[in-house]
């Protein structure tokens, strides 16, 4: 029996509703009996949580666009082989709130570093681990913004419209991958309710993803 | 006038008396009232520093050669764009202990991630800010850790005999960057006295670089 688990990510900009959609289907695969894990970086993993505290320092404020990119991949690396490997090896099926296609998406893209430069990086820090699925939450970035902005009860202040040139930005790039990548990337509706989001999730889950695992389940007990 | 200044890189395993080169090197071109600037990665920046620490932190035995390597493109970068790129743009001939041939020769070659690979992501960490010339200080394995030992009035331990390998993995790794960058890396034979390196290493400079620096100076002054 092939014990490899599944590596499944989740990608969308601001308010795309990610969080509540990982919660929610966390909750159906509970239902189900099916282990998973639900990770996101830097994930509790020592060295991954210090790079990040190196992005995250206020004081930083010379980190290079570069730089950043790669603390970004290295941390990323170490969560991946601390982590995401050993449940992976272990048969765990593992949701991941972001990954690469972010990188390329913010970084790559937005940005302005290359979306093929950012890739080259990543694809060393991977090392041919990618997902064998990812799911990108699509929303009109207005929309986003004013969900977060209702979710904390405040008003879309100047900064959010300044930059909503940015998250458009984000967007577009996260359009282009879903092309390039039509096998790996699906793209969910993500300005329905997060009801018909989750359903549409275990839908897409359970044709491509968890009717093998039952299948490898239910040969093993035969 | 063209103020751009040089970016030199000086390369060699361990004991091939770079430091000291360096040193000497650096009086003489106090000497020459030439201005210059010896640094080596984190070079006191604050950023790469703390990347830095996080790679040499004993705590962690965890850390994946990947992640090592992408930490050290990232901290290479930011010492780059922090430290060398200003010196450069003011005309300063930048003396650099160690640089991307450190990576290739040691994670790439010798660690055995692939020279290819590793070039890739520092690639991205350097963009396009090669150095114009890189001494290599060639010298057999033996000869260097033998110096290190006699210079720390220490045996050579049987770890330092065991790694002997790896040294010498180090060593074919320049050795193979020597040919195949024959304009870039000039190779000093680093088994001769520190006299003689130095010397050699001044007649190379005189004829690459301070030559040219001179005549722009009196130019400028003419």
């Amino acid at each position: 029996m092939n014990l490899r688990g599944k590596f499944i990510t989740f990608e969308g900009g601001e308010g795309s509703g990610k969080t509540t959609a990982l919660r929610e289907l966390g909750s159906y695969l509970d239902s189900q009996s099916i282990s998973y894990m639900i990770t996101r970086e830097p994930g509790g993993i020592e060295i991954s949580e210090k790079i990040r505290g190196i992005i995250l320092d206020t004081q930083h404020t010379a980190m290079d666009a570069r730089t950043e990119a790669l603390l970004y991949a290295a941390a990323r690396r170490q969560h991946l082989v601390e982590k995401v490997k050993p449940a992976l090896d272990a048969g765990v099926i593992v949701l991941c709130d972001r990954f690469v296609d972010s990188s390329l998406a913010y970084q790559g893209y937005a940005r302005g570093l290359g979306m093929d430069e950012v890739w080259n990086i990543n694809q060393f820090a991977i090392d041919s681990l990618m997902p064998e699925m990812t799911f990108y939450l699509d929303v009109d970035p207005q929309v986003g913004l004013s969900r977060i902005a209702a979710s904390q009860e405040r008003e879309v202040n100047r900064l959010d419209l300044e930059k909503i040139e940015f998250h458009h930005k984000v967007r577009e790039a996260y359009q282009l991958l879903a092309e390039q990548y039509p096998c790996r990337i699906i793209t969910i509706n993500a300005e329905q309710t997060s009801i018909e989001v989750v359903n549409q999730l275990i839908f897409e889950m359970e044709k491509r993803v968890l009717k093998d695992i039952r299948a490898s389940l239910s040969n093993n007990i035969v």
